[in-house]
């Protein structure tokens, strides 16, 4: 079955500067789709932030198996509904790949619950990505280790809750680490956070890190159909519990 | 050290309901402070809705170790900003109890980023509590099982990411079962949900429940000084780096 | 692509015990297989504890997708060269499900280093499964609670390491409740625990179970190639650095 | 309460190398415990491989709060029945904390149940430690970073399961990461992985190893009074079923 990917784009880098835009013609988000487009499994489209809801409608997000979040400047003009929506979605069990400066994306914050704060430095250093664990389905293909020339760092402390399996560990010529590739379930949906992505360099055109997004498309992929019903909290009667009981007690309701 | 505590109370059944203000003349809070300062190294104090700042104004949590937290109907009326601060005090290392229908207070859903819904049932049935983990400082002094002759029953599925520690499941007498005490770590904090607690029955005069909240006080407790700039995403410029380093390539700032 | 599946029976009490060779004629791994080969993506077969390496050679392991592994009262005659092998594999990749009295096989408490320790009582009373994530792989299609009308009771505190996932707990008409389904990783090798199977009862025969059963089969299968140097560790010669470095300092090599 | 630390040492290299003889004129141990008295909170004493029972007596386990394992060259020579008796002691309660080289212990790899696998070069380069989360008790009044100017190098994939928290992931100059400080539970026990500590270099008198090998004590010693019945599997019959049941069915005892 082909997994439906909605590659989300804030879209603003690539109009305000010269450089984003001269490397990503297309967009960011078009770079990443076309990139996924190339697999059979993956069918990816794109919705930005200027789109009528920034393009995650109702219908959109329901038909949608795996959505990739890219944003930086402009974080703070998504729309709050439109936030929980994505989280509704991702509880009910649509995949979420957050990427690079998506880390202070609203969606991330709301479900990790943590600060979501890093170090950062834009220098163009040499960055090397190492697995801390080659039999991970996202790292199928991968290397042990793969580089970098020119990135952005991001350092630790990363304020994030211990993630599920930390699949990726960069190592920064400056001298800095980071927890650069890690997932985390929550409710139904499956979250996988990647560090590379920075905008001013051809990141989206290397082949690993290509590789690592199709893989994680993949792995993030819906287990079943979508628990619908996942923020109900369901008043079960005293003549409707599994065992029979005598109602005892007050109550304020 | 003496522990600083908290205790926060909604404060609304109290005044609304005549059976929970016979229950709690002195308000819920009120009785789990009681309760708290009984033991030499506490030193509780309580918060309500109705004060300025709920009453958890920047002093009063730049001076609390630990908060517990009960809500029920008035989860709305919380101020978003307050909510914000609470966050931040637990993330710099303040720790938090939430207290039984606090499961869907705000703080909770904030730092869990889930759900938190559950099934539920007011009908006085019997619930008895087993410990996972006899060796665990929340459990300390409790038997392997303990018993609730009247209380609500609160049922899977629990929408919480997966707990570090679930330290107590439930058995209910209606057939259903719910994991009770479970911890997480979020940034330098130490959480802790506790699920007996409900209005109407007299769960905070039960011992066992007294002793399991003096734990749970004594464990999350903060591990040292507070993480004061747990938010904060400094930039390192290059010529700060670790290692030397040459600047390469764009920028959009 | 087709799931193989060894499906490991320790092959004793069916000869032993009249009750159970008549209820299992097959012998438990019998009933076992046929039920995962009714799904059109897996292929099982048996191995017993009788046959040579206990029908676990090099050969039929680097071709098991996902072992399944059923013992009680021969834990002790599994010999220590073939669990060091089954261990190898699944730190590959290899799946491995565990059940019922598997608890205590030695491959079980290798994986997990804990007790693996449970209370028991053998009535034939009621068990109800309730299902604590309804959109995770294994649960789908299953409802959020089914019933066993007799079954063996194990009761908690479980000596396990806190799971990856707790997909379901048990409630016991004795009173008691236990953590009956939950996954962990292990290396590239994923590992999921289902309580139920007890050897006097005709639990596999339930359709709800069989349904787990296959679900966990599809859920544990290798996410990719074997990690087939997961034990080595690999000396990095100074001038095969991935950074260039000057050797200083004395070795005891 | 002092807390009563054991410092086990493997005292090989200390004799048969004169680099690290000289380097540890009272053995890597002697020193470690040296440090670990200089604070008033702590009690250590040594105890070495060569001793009757390696030094490890049940009565000596039974009256240590945390034990530090440091050993390399001799982990075959560790007898399988001191093994079990440690484990058994750190399931109960004991804290411990294992050294550098000691990843390969067979006492990590048990409690692991993975392969504890590395990769490694032994060139005196540079390591810089990061911090993840600096709330956390081991990294009191430990900075963001700090370096050692010559290590030797080990570097990912390391072979455990998801700590529950990364306290340190390290920096080397060679170009590799390595999660150099991991915190697990198992059963009440509180196990702490801290990697510096190479026989050849002077790791051990730095001031900041030493602090954070004194917080991990006071991180890791016991929550509460032993687990004694860890290991414990308890019949429950059915006449003392919390609950009252009727028994049903066949047994094969």
């Amino acid at each position: 079955m082909t997994i439906r990917v909605t590659v989300w784009g804030e879209n603003v880098h690539e109009h305000k500067h010269e450089v984003v835009g001269k490397l990503y013609p297309e967009g960011m988000h078009g770079q990443i789709a076309k990139t996924l487009n190339e697999d059979p499994e993956i069918e990816a489209r794109t919705a930005t932030l200027q789109e009528p809801e920034h393009g995650l409608t109702k219908e959109v997000l329901a038909n949608t198996d795996v959505l990739t979040w890219w944003g930086h400047c402009a974080h703070g003009d998504v729309d709050d509904a439109i936030v929980d929506r994505v989280q509704t979605a991702v509880l009910q069990g649509m995949g979420l790949l957050v990427l690079h400066s998506g880390h202070f994306a609203k969606i991330f914050k709301r479900l990790m619950g943590t600060s979501c704060a890093l170090k950062w430095r834009e220098a163009g250093e040499k960055e090397r990505l190492w697995c801390c664990n080659p039999g991970h389905a996202i790292a199928q293909g991968v290397p042990h280790s793969f580089e970098l020339e020119h990135t952005e760092m991001y350092g630790e402390p990363f304020g994030i809750p211990t993630p599920d399996e930390n699949v990726f560990i960069s190592w920064f010529q400056g001298g800095e680490v980071f927890r650069s590739g890690c997932t985390w379930r929550r409710g139904a949906g499956k979250i996988f956070y990647f560090r590379p992505g920075h905008e001013t360099y051809p990141i989206y055109y290397n082949e690993t890190i290509q590789l690592i997004l199709k893989n994680a498309v993949k792995w993030a992929k819906p287990e079943g159909t979508r628990w619908t019903d996942v923020r109900d909290a369901p008043h079960v009667p005293a003549d409707k519990a599994p065992e029979p009981i005598t109602v005892h007690g007050g109550s304020v309701h």
